[in-house]
């Protein structure tokens, strides 16, 4: 009994030191944890020192990814998935670095990656009393939100005007409750290095995504240049490699089952702090809208790709996306009912309108909360099906034609308007990126997607009950038949606008709504007629935001002092440190998942899927897998290289790319996806299912030695054997 | 070291130990094996022992499954999906028993399986030589086919006069070299006495058949019933109890992981010791085809079953059995294009031609086989579609109209000849059963079915190439529009027939061919005209059968010189028995399948498909499951009920319903299915993949007790708490 009794508390410590946590840590908390205790064996300092050099110093967020630097010349590790734009964007039918991968011999071989800019943090500070100073008790919700819309706008233009070259931004942590003000460097020269072939940093494609058990070898390489003086500037071959102050120490020995790591990174944004209304609406509208739309687009997108090769090029980021966006959201979808997250949620609700309502103090404080949540989000609720087919339409990731003409139509209203004023694309400090990410697309244009899909979205729009119509669109369609008034427009507009040219575009950018209107481009003509609706919704939007965020503030109040315990704020974009264990899972009775995959699964899987896009590594790299050349990179238990990992971290959409470390803060791994249980991670985690994937250092590092004979990347990064 | 190595020896002890061995043992195999060396922890006397009483002659073949005696009273326990026939024909809108289970209070409730025969093995013995003798030296192809056909027939025959009541079978163990002479008593009442609700006892549904992990209660009882004087006999009220030699006891405990396990059942048949040629059919002919046949059959059959409650009754059957071949034929298909069977063979055979190349004496004797076997399947090759669309066209199991039309044409020619030179449903001792399955089949008659199936049946009959059409269709069809013909014709032959009527069906058994072409019924005259083409087929089938099987011998024995090994015979219908581990698998890369699945699993599959018409299990039993009154039937390590379970033993269809057994020859589980990667088990076997799935004596102890309070059975069986 006394030896049965001594292994059950050994297991117990074991359960209790093995079980994982939520939570995405912003800077901000990281001194308050006890890093010790919880599996780290680095000092704090190591992880985040303000005032010295730390791990932090060499975390990138890179346009919404997450990278790291890997070398004192600024190399740069990433996600091939993160570096897919630039590697299509350089790709023709001629240099097919999809096909092939991309390995610069030297660094006058390195590409611009046009679109691409790395930003680093230099500093950051709580700005929550200054920025909710700013919204007067007596003032109406729209006044309100107006007020802190534009004193964190100000804000940010004062920053950045102190300091040239930099970015600001304000980041509202608990919605309507907490504001931090983030200053960055901004690099905006930033080249491809390497890329493996589209067939290993994509193994598996869309099949395998958001899936284990996984073969990805997502990983590639970028470098930051800035000007000889070490400022950031935009490309120039006179740029020199940025030294970073801190760069990653790579761990080509890797990790374990069971071994603890951390993750730094950028994750994008989660909603568990809001209320059951919005996993509803998520539930019942948006994702099952979403998904109809990106079903529909992928299908026509992917029988346009089989046609020819320059299509398949030009389309393949935009249904690259698709797939993820539509795999994610089917994923969560199931989740949200499978788990029935929303009744979850509002059964705690209910729990805490009780406690609420057990005290004339809570009462006073918190007991119109609810009805004035659910008042909110039902007028949110009628206004939906609209809403979003209108966002749609002039969304430039759908129809990119329709989506630049109304962007131009908006910035002639936008551009008159006092700088802190504007919506933010249009803004001072954003215009040229906004001009420069309309005009690159434009070298995806393929005119017979384009055509297909603007036709189609007119015509659901066309087809909205009277009700709910969209007054332009009706204009247009007129009373005959709207599939044949369509066409007609489509014919027309196609033939005679000017926005396929991007001197144009840019020109069109800097018009007057007056010249704009005075113009014969049909889709120009259109964005201007949409134009009062749009403006009418996102006014809408935002006075719903600030009739929500001090509700929602006053929610995150009341469950603090409901379960007397303090949150983590929802992921937003800010800089977060998330730790767990190497560990598998089990996604079903008498299913369980392994940690790791191997080499040998890749020859497998190509085995089983003959004939697959998804599935067909390189002859020569499966030669190599085959020939059991580990060269040192296996993993001793496993007797063959490591491909990809499990980890129970709390990750979400912008981790990808981040790095992943061992305890000591050496660099085992890349995060790039998670397992499909945990695309619900957005809206709750859960230890049972919440499993990320990274790629393992060692496939890197032994993909790098044996496939690719980069030598100069492996001794720059000190990683040669 | 010292103490690694001793670590390593016993590691290795356990891997040979557990290692499992392809073989379906016939019975006159079993005393050749090492029963104790292997495992089994029962003498040889308790498995196996023609002279007194042993578990043989507790199994029992019920119509193709297995089953067994599990109480002296004649109790038999097989599998849900064997007992389905039954079960579905005795359900009606009323007394939904698929919906609801059967439980029959007393003996006097158990009901007639009007369909159903129990055969017990009583003797067999060994009679290569008096069937190889009836086949002269200087005989033709066809004449020795013939000859040995007839031989085999006249045997039966003789056997059957000398024991009234018997059944007697020559089963082919080795094609064209030995024969076994099985005598089976025969028992003709047997009775339905408890069915779990379907949605129990086929849990999962198409959707998780062949697959694990599984969470199916896939079993059933019924009971054998004899005439007073203990002789088979039809149904009778005065019929009693049959009181078997053997019956199995129950080892309500189970198994664990890892333990030994063995079954004995009637496996319907295997092609593992063919040749190349027959994989390559498989895979590029006969498997493509009959998968498109029968996912149409799929789609319209599923379609119709969406009307209404009566209908969906009527084609279940049906739809059950296409569901099952379609999905392990296409696990065959993948199975055989993943692993490159064919080509493995092939180069085993190009082996096997170097050796016999080599010396004098084995070309002389092995030279030409081939030369022979390539010609024999190019040749069958060149007749495959036609035939396989012209079997189709006459199978009952495809039109049962046209099906019956065309028994009855080639009963009229077939009874006017001996006996014994007769097809086997038409001879005087199998007439009877022909006639039942055909009328008894009339219950699931469903008009718009029929019609649709026959109409596409022809229209693709009709759309063969001239080289290879079908002049019967073709003449039917005429110079038109081929879907107008058809339309017609089916129009006509659906009202003027006299076959949906099961009286009518039976006179018209007995007619000559004169007067049936006198007989104006549409679907008479085409099985007319069609039957020369027919004849004129199967004619060369037999053919072919006839100059394969010495071929095949000689292959046989050329492997045995080769090799220097004996082979198991494939299976061939007869009893075998497998052995093998509790064991689970990995079917991926990084994924393990454990070897048990438990009540937990159910209520995670239900809330994981809401709406599904496969995973609803009644709510009743979701609340029990979750209520965890294990009832003392829980496995100790899982802390639940057990509902399935994986070992590694060699099964194939037929294996349903075989009992499985501990090392002591304790009952407990069910067999009833394979894992998706075992569906190849037909071609080949391997340890890595081949599981079989049981369902755990466990849980059928618990669902009779908790679910059902079926303490009758449980007392029965001696299973009582």
């Amino acid at each position: 009994m006394k030896r049965n009794g001594l292994i059950l508390m050994i297991a117990l410590c074991l359960c209790l030191a093995l079980r994982a946590e939520e939570g995405m840590y912003p800077l901000s908390e990281i001194h308050k944890l006890d890093l010790e205790a919880r599996g780290f064996a680095i000092a704090s300092g190591e992880l985040y020192n303000p005032g010295g050099v730390s791990l932090i110093d060499g975390i990138i967020n890179l346009g919404g990814c997450t990278a790291s630097f890997v070398s004192p010349d600024g190399l740069i590790l990433t996600n091939y998935h993160c570096a897919f734009g630039a590697i299509q964007s350089l790709s023709t039918t001629d240099s097919d670095y999809l096909r092939d991968g991309f390995h610069a011999a030297d660094c006058r071989a390195e590409l611009p990656a046009r679109r691409y800019t790395a930003r680093l943090i230099e500093s950051y500070r709580d700005v929550s009393r200054e920025v909710l100073a700013a919204a007067g008790k007596r003032m109406s919700p729209d006044e309100r939100g107006q007020a802190i819309e534009e004193k964190i706008k100000t804000m940010v233009a004062a920053v950045e005007k102190a300091n040239p070259g930099r970015r600001a931004e304000v980041a509202e942590m608990f919605r309507g409750k907490s504001y931090v003000l983030f200053i960055y460097n901004n690099i905006k020269d930033v080249r491809l290095v390497y890329a493996p072939p589209r067939a290993i940093g994509e193994y598996g494609g869309e099949e395998d995504n958001w899936m284990w058990p996984r073969h990805t070898g997502d990983f590639a390489f970028m470098r930051a240049y800035v000007a000889p003086d070490g400022r950031s500037a935009d490309y120039s071959p006179q740029n020199v490699p940025f030294r970073p102050k801190k760069y990653l120490a790579i761990a080509p020995q890797g990790v374990q089952a069971g071994d603890f790591v951390f993750a730094l990174g950028y994750p994008g944004s989660t909603h568990r702090n809001d209320s059951s209304h919005y996993l509803a609406f998520e539930e019942e509208v948006r994702l099952p809208f979403a998904i109809e739309v990106w079903r529909w687009l992928i299908d026509l997108k992917g029988k346009m790709s089989r046609s020819d090769r320059a299509t398949a090029i030009k389309l393949s980021s935009s249904l690259q996306g698709l797939w993820n966006n539509v795999k994610r959201s089917e994923g969560q979808l199931k989740g949200l009912k499978n788990l029935g997250l929303a009744n979850k949620r509002r059964r705690q609700e209910e729990e805490l309108r009780r406690f609420i309502g057990a005290d004339p103090g809570r009462r006073k404080k918190y007991g119109d909360l609810f009805t004035r949540l659910d008042q909110s989000y039902e007028a949110m609720g009628r206004r939906a099906r609209r809403d979003l087919t209108l966002s749609n339409l002039v969304s430039s990731r759908v129809s990119m034609m329709l989506g630049n003409a109304f962007a131009i139509c908006e910035a002639s209203f936008e551009r008159i308007k006092a700088d802190t004023r504007r919506e933010a694309p249009y803004m001072d400090r954003n215009f040229d990126l906004t001009e420069k990410r309309m005009t690159q697309a434009l070298r995806d244009y393929h005119e017979p997607a384009e055509k297909a899909v603007l036709g189609e979205m007119l015509r659901r729009a066309a087809a909205l009950p009277r009700e709910n119509e969209i007054a332009a669109v009706r204009a247009l369609v007129g009373a005959g038949d709207p599939d044949k008034a369509i066409a007609a427009f489509l014919d027309k507009a196609f033939a005679a606008t000017t926005l396929k040219n991007a001197a144009a575009v840019s020109a069109l950018l800097k018009k007057t709504t007056a010249e704009l209107r005075s113009l014969e481009d049909p889709l120009i003509q259109l964005a201007i007629t949409l134009y009062p609706e749009y403006r009418e919704m996102k006014d809408a939007e935002k006075r719903q935001k600030a009739v929500l965020d001090p509700l929602l503030a006053r929610l995150v109040d009341a469950r603090k002092e409901f379960l007397g315990t303090d949150f983590v704020p929802d992921a937003n974009g800010t800089l977060r440190l998330t730790h767990g264990r190497v560990r598998g899972y089990s996604p079903a009775d008498a299913v369980e998942m392994q940690p790791f995959t191997t080499l040998a699964g890749i020859a497998e899987k190509d085995a089983a899927h003959p004939g697959s896009e998804n599935h067909g590594a390189p002859a020569r790299f499966l030669e190599l897998a085959r020939s059991r050349e580990h060269g040192g990179y296996a993993h001793p238990q496993l007797g063959d290289v490591p491909v990809a990992m499990l980890y129970d971290m709390d990750t979400t959409g912008g981790n990808s790319g981040s790095p992943v470390f061992n305890a000591r803060g050496g660099l085992v791994g890349l995060n790039f996806d998670r397992v499909y249980e945990a695309t619900i991670n957005d809206f709750a985690w859960d230890q049972s299912y919440s499993r990320s994937i990274g790629v393992d250092i060692r496939f890197i590092l032994w993909f790098l030695d044996k496939y690719s004979g980069a030598t100069r990347l492996l001794t720059e990064m000190g990683a040669n054997r």
